[in-house]
């Protein structure tokens, strides 16, 4: 092939391949460099922008360590993490969303009726609901690993100001598949800005805000674990998420009730004197193939 | 854009640009989205595959640094390097190859006749050759960076066994256009493997071998700058270079001569005594638009 052109180097790539390349690793290596051949084609992509280029994944690099992950940032806001997310979703569940940054290991268990929110600042939330099978059927059992941002804005991996599992816990299910606790109304939050993806958004005139929302991953003996997100239908960066991680049914109202008629068997039970929001947000796991 | 889809994601995306955005960034981010988006939806990338890509570019990044640009690598063996080389090219002049990862600034100027073979073991070669116009007009003043290997298949950034500019200079062309010196014939050699683009090599059954050849930057007021390399015709790897860099017009023949042939105007005029080879390579740069 000594003859590489701009029109050959395609086929020229597939002939380089061992006869014993694993099938799936020679599918996807092929579909990359295909992809990106014809990206470079299309655009005429020139020196210096394949130069800026590289120094974006450098500085991405430098930028990365245990806590920032810059990579999954631009996965992020190029959509892909999303869409990886909706290709392998399962039409009868309820649907995954972005994984993002910020989820850390090691929450510890909450009991049903734990309260999250403490001493912290802003509207009660009393998030409820049933972990189901598709038709609806309870499963006991499962876990829901939740994580929100505090009232800053901050996750508590960003913020030295919070305990390492502010506003995280774990959840198991009784038997008639219940969930619930109450948390403090999860605000809207930018993404880090501060690095080569915020240089990115800025220069495409995009803004960095994800619109609110509780961060849940659901695990149950023989289901498909389920990474979701749930949002609130009045915020205002609903339809303008910078991740993409908004889908219909991950759309709730957050409805607001009377003190008087908070239930029993939460922690707050009892003490609660203002009005509080309730989201009724029932999950649906799908069962393992 | 509340519902985002798998189908609808692209637009979404585009949708996102704020007014102000440069036309061209848009054009090349635009394509970007568009084919990692369609490259996602093709192969069906999984969280297990989309995981093992995130990890990839992190260890890319801890790798780097000012002497190793992993992602240079990763660009030259997936063809990019060479797809924008080619795309950019323009037929009347020599073609342009891969600038890679060695090149390093400063060489020290060498006048006509230089030797760059030193005690070095290994055949004389003795490369010539004018600097022109597309017409065959000779470029006075014309500047010719040259670097390559030594015999054990290092440059000198990767050996410290080298001085700094071991095999490196800067020639300028006289009046007739004309550079020569002699050197060390190149040889083959491998690009680095102990990092995450030696994991892909290996994985798809890939050799890491690159021909030897001779590598040039060539420079003159008014043109357009030329990084090219030149190749031996004998070479086992030339249909197969790893980095896609060989062009049918880069490809020489070093034709053996007898040393009682060797031209004055060398260092080495008068002192050879075995056969040493010859390489006739003009050059020819286009001018500038």
């Amino acid at each position: 092939m000594r003859t590489v052109t701009s029109e050959n180097i395609t086929s020229v790539f597939m002939s380089y391949f061992g006869p014993d390349t694993d099938p799936r690793l020679r599918e996807v290596m092929l579909a990359l460099a295909t992809h990106l051949h014809d990206f470079a084609r299309e655009v005429k992509l020139t020196h210096a922008e394949w130069q800026k280029g590289i120094e974006f994944l450098e500085w991405a690099g430098r930028i990365s360590d245990e806590e920032r992950h810059e990579f999954v940032l631009l996965s992020d806001v190029l959509g892909l993490s999303s869409l990886v997310d909706m290709v392998n979703s399962v039409p009868e569940g309820t649907s995954s969303s972005v994984l993002g940054p910020f989820h850390i290991s090691g929450a510890p268990a909450i009991p049903f009726g734990f309260d999250m929110k403490r001493d912290y600042e802003g509207e009660i939330l009393l998030a409820r609901g049933r972990v189901t099978d598709p038709q609806g059927n309870p499963i006991a059992g499962a876990t829901i690993d939740i994580w929100q941002t505090a009232p800053n804005g901050l996750y508590s991996s960003q913020d030295p100001d919070q305990d390492t599992y502010s506003f995280h816990g774990i959840q198991t299910t009784g038997a008639d598949g219940a969930y619930g606790f109450t948390t403090v109304k999860p605000v809207s939050y930018t993404v880090p800005t501060d690095g080569p993806v915020g240089q990115i958004l800025n220069a495409t005139g995009r803004h960095p805000w994800r619109p609110s929302h509780l961060h849940y991953i659901v695990k149950a003996e023989g289901y498909r674990p389920l990474v979701t997100e749930i949002f609130p239908d009045d915020d205002p960066y609903l339809d303008e998420d910078t991740v993409f991680g908004v889908r219909e049914d991950l759309v709730m109202t957050y409805v607001p009730h009377a003190a008087d008629t908070f239930p029993d068997g939460y922690m707050l039970s009892g003490k609660v004197n203002e009005t509080y929001l309730v989201a009724d947000i029932d999950l649906k796991l799908v069962p393992l193939a």
